[in-house]
C-alpha cells in the first residue's frame, strides 16, 4: 500500500545488538540514549579509493520485551520467552565478509540497477516525481537476500488465493462493511481527541469511502467483472515462529515491478558471487508480481469487451516511485500491444483525480470516458488517502461507471484495518468461506487483533503496552500508535468516558526476526541490523460466476534497518529485498 | 573520440531556415546577430498541463556560403552551387505533428530512456561522475530516428573492415608513422604561436604517443594479437551527395552501448506510433555494436590464452558517460560469465591510468599485473587526452607489457589526423592495401585534406577560409580552427615566415544536409534543425596470420542542433540517434 518507502512497517521496534548472532533482550526504554547511534556509512567513493571498511558496530546492552502474545482464534495468552532474542542464522557470515569482495559486489549492484530501471525519482530533485527521466536514482534495495524459512514461504503463498477469494466475497456483503465501519460506531469523543489530527482525516477519509459505497448499495450498483491486485504483508514472530499478517492491501500495492528487478539483481549477484559467498541463487525463488499483473490488465480489459477502451492508471501528481507504475504499462505494451485476438490496441494512460475530475465523463450506458478515450480498467495507484482527492467527485463518478476497477469501493473497504479486525473475531471467517482447511490456515496467520469494547484487553493493553500496537482503521503506516504512546492513549479515552471505539483497533504487536545486512541507499552502502516484511501479491479476477485469475503471484521483501529506539516507527528506512529460501 | 557529447562534431556549421524544408543560403558572417536565437524548449510539465505546444520557429533570411569543395585523389576542385541549400525531406511532417501525440512520444521516450539503461550521469550532481546509480539522467537522444539515404548506409559499412585492414597495416609500418608524425617536421615558430595553446599542448601530447611508440621500435617489439574497436565518422555533403570521412577513431570509440539502445528506443516508438507517423520501424538498421564489441573482448581473452586474466576498462576518475562503459562489461558478463569452452571465469577490472600507475606491476614474461590481476585484454576509454596522464609510465609498461591493447600505440597513432592527412595524398594507400576497388572505396570517402606545406591551398583557404577547417593533429573535437579564425592563423604563420608545419592540416569543410527534429535533453523537447554525423564502428582481431575478426558492427548517428552562426564548433548540444534508410 502506498509508493513511500517511509514507514511501511506496522511494527518496526529496536534493538542494537552486541553480538552478531545472538543478543539478550530485556524490556525497551523509548528514552535509552544509548541506544541512538548512526550506522556506520559505506560510501563507494570510499570504498574504491581505499581498502579501509570500517567493521559492524558493536553496541551497548540492548532491551528488549522479553514477553510476546501467541494468539490462537481470536483469543490471547501471554507466552514467556526464554529472556534472550537471537537472530536467525543469516545466509552467510556478514561479519568476516571479505572488504575487496564487498566493494566489487557494492559496485556491481549499482550498475545492475542503473541498466535495468532499478530507479526512483530522487527527492534532491525537484522534477524527479513529475518528469520521467530526470533526477534518477537507484531504488534502496538490501544487497542480499534475506534468509526466509521454505516453510513459512510456502505458507504464505497458500494463504493468497485465499485472501483474494475472501475480499471478494467480502466486498459483497454491502452490510457488513456497512456495519463494520460505520461512523455510527465511532465515538466522537475519540475523534475529538487531540493525540493524533492524522487520525481524524484518517477516520473522515473513510467516512467518505463508506458514502460512496452506501450510494452504490442504495442504487444496487452490482460489479459484475471485479479485479484485485492485493498484497498480504507478514512478518515472521522470533518467538512463536508464526507467520503473522501486518495488513492486507487491496489498494495501490506497491513495488510489483520493481520487486521483480530486486530479485534478478540477487540472482545476477549470486551468480558471480554465489560460489565464494557459498550462496546457491537458484534458492532464491521467482517473482513473477510484474508479469501476472499485467496479464491480469490484458485478461481485464479483454473482459470489458471494448476495443477502443483504455486501461488507466490513476496516479499523484508527484510520484517518485513512477518507474514501478512504468515497468507495467511498458510491459503491458510490449506484451500486450495488441488483444490476445491480435486485434486491437491495448493503450494505458495516467491520469491524477484531478484530471479525472476535469476531464472524465459518464456516458449514458455508463461507460467511463476521460479525455475522450473510454476506460475499460481503472487501476489506483493513487486514491489510498486523502490528499489525492480534490474532491469526492471523481471517485464516485468512477465507481458508478461501468470500468473495471482495481480496486473497487468494496475491494477498498475490504482491506481496512477495522474489516481485518472484524474478520479475526471468532465465527466471522465461516461468513465468507466454507472451506474450513482454508479458515484455519487464515486463522493461522491472525495476529491478535481487538476491538477497544473489550475492556480485558484495554486493561491489558494499559498494563504491558509494548506488546500491542493502535492502528486506525484506515490502512496504510504511519498513523500507528506505540509503546507508552498507547498507554497514554487508552487512559486518556477511559478518563473520558469512552468505552472503546471504531476509530481504532488495537493489534498484537510482532517482533520480528534480525538479521545483519548490507542496506543501499543512495550509492551507500549501510551495514547494519535489520527486519523484515513479507509481501505476497495476489491477483484475482472474475466475470459473474467465472473466476478468470486467482493466484499468488510474486512477493515483495522490505527490509529495515532496525537502529532507532523509538517505540514506533523506526527512525531507519525500508530497501527492497529478496527471499533466500532456508 | 571521447566520451563527452559537446565538441564531437568537426564540421559544425549554423545555419537558421526560414522555410521548413528548403531554404536559400548565402555567404556565413559570423557576427551576424539575427542568427542567434534560443530553441523553443518544451518542458514535459508543461506539455502535460496544457495543449498548447509552439510552433516551429520562422527565423530570418538566412547565411550561408554558396559554393563547395569537390575533391577527387588528394586534389581541389571548386564547385559551382545552385546557389540555395536545401534539407533533404524529413521522415515526416515535422511541422505539423499533432501535439498531443508529440506529448504521447516525449512521455513514453523518457520512460523507455530510464527503464532500458539509456542513461548519463547528471552534471549538476557532483557525484555522478563516480558513484554509479546516482545522479542519474536519461542520455540526450533525438526523438525519432533521422533519414539517411540506404546507398550511403551501405556504402559506409562497407568501408568498414577495409579501413579495419588498413589501421592494422599502418600500424605495422613504424617507419611511416614516425616520419608522418615526428615532431622533427613541426615548425618551433607555430608551436610558439599563440592562437591556440590547447595545440601546443595537443601536439606535445602526440610527441609523447610518438615516444613510447620510438621505443617499441627500438626494443622491436611486436604486437601478435591485434584488436580493434574504431569508429570511422562520416558526414553527408549536401552539395555534391558524397559520404565523406571526418574521421577514424581507433582509441576509446564512445557509445557502442547507447547507440544500440537508442535504435531500440526508436524502434519501440515507431512499433507503437509509426502508423500514425508513417514510419515502418523495420527501416531502422540492426545496431549490433554492443554486441559485436562484446564478442571481440572474449575472443581476444580467449586468444591471450591465461585464464585467470582479467578484461581492463581504462577509464577517466570522473565518467558521466560511465553507462556506456558499463553496458559492455554487463554484457559481457552476462554472456560470457565463463569462456567459449565453459571453463573459466572472465572478469572485468575498471582502473585509471592514475591506479595502474601505482598498483601495475610488469612482470618478467610480460604479464601485466594490476592490483594482483593479470590482464588479458587493456581496453582504453580513456587515454586520448593528457589530462588522463599522471605520467606517461602507465602508458609505456602497459605497452611493453604481452596484454592485449585496444589500441596499441600504433593503432592509436594511425588514428590521428595528420596519419589521416598522409594517407589521403596520391599513391599512399597503395602502399598499404593491395586491392584496387578498396582503395577506391576509401578515396571516394576522403575529404580534401592537405598539409600546411601546401602553398596553393593555403592561399585558396586564406581567400576563402569558409570552405576549410584547421585541425591539430591530435584527434578529438573542439580544437579546430574554423571560418576567420582559419585566414587569421594562417596569415600569421606566413608573417612568421613559416611554411607550413605538421601541427595542423587542412581539411575541406563539409556541409551537411540539415533536418528539422526533435532533440531531448534533460526531460526537455527542444524542436529545431539539426545536422547528423554518422559513426560506423568496426571490430578487428588478429593473431599473428590469422584474421579472427574484421567487421562492421553497428553505427553511431549524433544529431546537433545547428542554431549558433559561430564559424566554429556550433554552441547547439549532440544528442544520439538512429538511422531511418530512406
Amino acid at each position: 500500500m502506498g509508493a513511500a518507502y517511509s514507514s511501511c512497517y506496522a511494527h518496526s521496534l529496536t534493538f542494537p545488538v552486541d553480538t552478531l548472532h545472538a543478543f539478550p533482550i530485556t524490556a525497551s526504554s523509548k528514552s535509552n540514549p544509548n541506544l541512538r547511534s548512526t550506522p556506520f556509512l559505506y560510501s563507494t567513493e570510499k570504498i574504491f579509493n581505499t581498502s579501509l571498511v570500517q567493521p559492524i558496530r558493536i553496541m551497548s546492552q540492548t532491551t528488549f520485551p522479553c514477553s510476546s502474545l501467541a494468539v490462537k482464534r481470536g483469543e490471547v495468552e501471554e507466552v514467556e520467552t526464554q529472556g534472550e532474542g537471537s537472530t536467525r542464522k543469516p545466509v552467510f557470515n556478514y561479519h568476516g565478509i571479505d572488504q575487496d569482495l564487498l566493494q566489487e559486489m557494492v559496485y556491481d549492484a549499482l550498475v545492475w540497477s542503473s541498466l535495468h530501471g532499478l530507479l526512483v525519482g530522487d527527492k534532491s530533485v525537484q522534477r524527479s516525481g513529475k518528469v520521467p527521466g530526470v533526477g534518477l536514482v537507484h531504488a534502496p534495495f538490501a544487497l542480499l537476500p534475506l534468509s526466509f524459512p521454505e516453510s513459512n514461504w510456502r505458507q504464505a503463498c497458500e494463504l493468497s488465493p485465499i485472501f483474494n477469494e475472501l475480499v471478494d466475497r467480502v466486498s459483497l456483503d454491502g452490510n457488513f462493511l456497512q456495519e463494520s465501519l460505520s461512523r455510527k460506531r465511532v465515538c466522537p469523543q475519540i475523534l475529538a481527541a487531540d493525540f493524533s489530527n492524522r487520525t481524524k482525516k484518517a477516520d473522515s477519509f473513510t467516512s467518505g469511502l463508506l458514502e460512496i459505497h452506501s450510494k452504490m448499495l442504495k442504487m444496487n450498483k452490482k460489479e459484475e467483472i471485479r479485479m484485485g491486485l492485493h498484497r498480504s504483508d507478514y512478518m515472521l514472530d522470533e518467538q512463536t515462529k508464526l507467520l503473522l499478517q501486518i495488513e492486507l492491501n487491496t489498494i495501490s500495492s506497491s513495488f510489483p515491478g520493481l520487486s521483480c528487478l530486486v530479485t534478478e539483481l540477487h540472482r545476477s549477484l549470486l551468480n558471480q558471487y554465489g560460489e565464494v559467498l557459498g550462496l546457491d541463487p537458484r534458492k532464491i525463488p521467482d517473482n513473477s508480481a510484474l508479469s501476472h499483473f499485467v496479464e491480469v490488465f490484458a485478461k481485464a480489459w479483454i473482459e470489458y469487451n471494448n476495443p477502443r477502451a483504455a486501461v488507466m492508471f490513476v496516479v499523484q501528481a508527484e510520484e517518485r516511485n513512477m518507474y514501478d507504475q512504468h515497468w507495467l504499462s511498458a510491459v503491458l505494451k510490449e506484451r500486450y500491444p495488441f488483444d490476445l485476438y491480435n486485434t486491437h490496441n491495448i493503450t494505458t494512460i495516467r491520469k491524477t483525480m484531478a484530471e479525472i475530475d476535469a476531464e472524465g465523463e459518464l456516458l449514458a450506458d455508463g461507460t467511463l470516458v476521460v479525455g475522450g478515450k473510454p476506460i475499460a480498467v481503472i487501476y489506483f495507484r493513487a486514491g489510498y488517502t486523502p490528499n489525492d482527492y480534490p474532491s469526492e467527485s471523481a471517485r464516485l463518478f468512477m465507481e458508478q461507471s461501468s470500468a473495471i476497477k482495481c480496486p473497487s469501493i468494496s475491494y477498498h473497504l475490504a482491506g481496512t484495518k477495522k474489516i481485518q479486525q472484524e474478520l479475526a473475531k471468532p465465527g466471522v471467517l465461516e461468513r465468507f468461506l466454507d472451506n474450513k482447511e482454508d479458515i484455519a490456515k487464515l486463522r493461522k496467520c491472525f495476529a491478535g487483533l481487538w476491538s477497544l469494547d473489550d475492556s480485558d484487553i484495554v486493561k491489558k493493553a494499559i498494563e504491558k503496552p509494548e506488546l500491542f500496537v493502535m492502528k486506525p482503521q484506515r490502512e496504510g503506516g504511519g498513523n500507528n500508535i506505540y509503546g507508552e504512546d498507547v498507554r497514554e492513549a487508552l487512559v486518556r479515552l477511559q478518563k473520558e468516558g469512552t468505552d472503546g471505539t471504531a476509530a481504532y483497533i488495537l493489534m498484537q504487536r510482532i517482533f520480528p526476526t534480525v538479521f545483519p545486512t548490507f542496506l543501499m541507499r543512495d550509492g551507500i552502502c549501510h551495514k547494519d541490523f535489520a527486519m523484515s516484511e513479507l509481501g505476497i501479491y495476489g491477483a484475482y479476477l472474475r466475470n459473474k460466476d467465472k473466476v478468470i485469475m486467482n493466484d499468488q503471484c510474486g512477493y515483495l521483501l522490505r527490509t529495515k534497518i532496525s537502529s532507532s529506539d523509538e517505540g514506533g516507527v523506526a527512525a531507519g528506512f525500508a530497501v527492497l529485498d529478496s527471499i533466500y529460501l532456508s
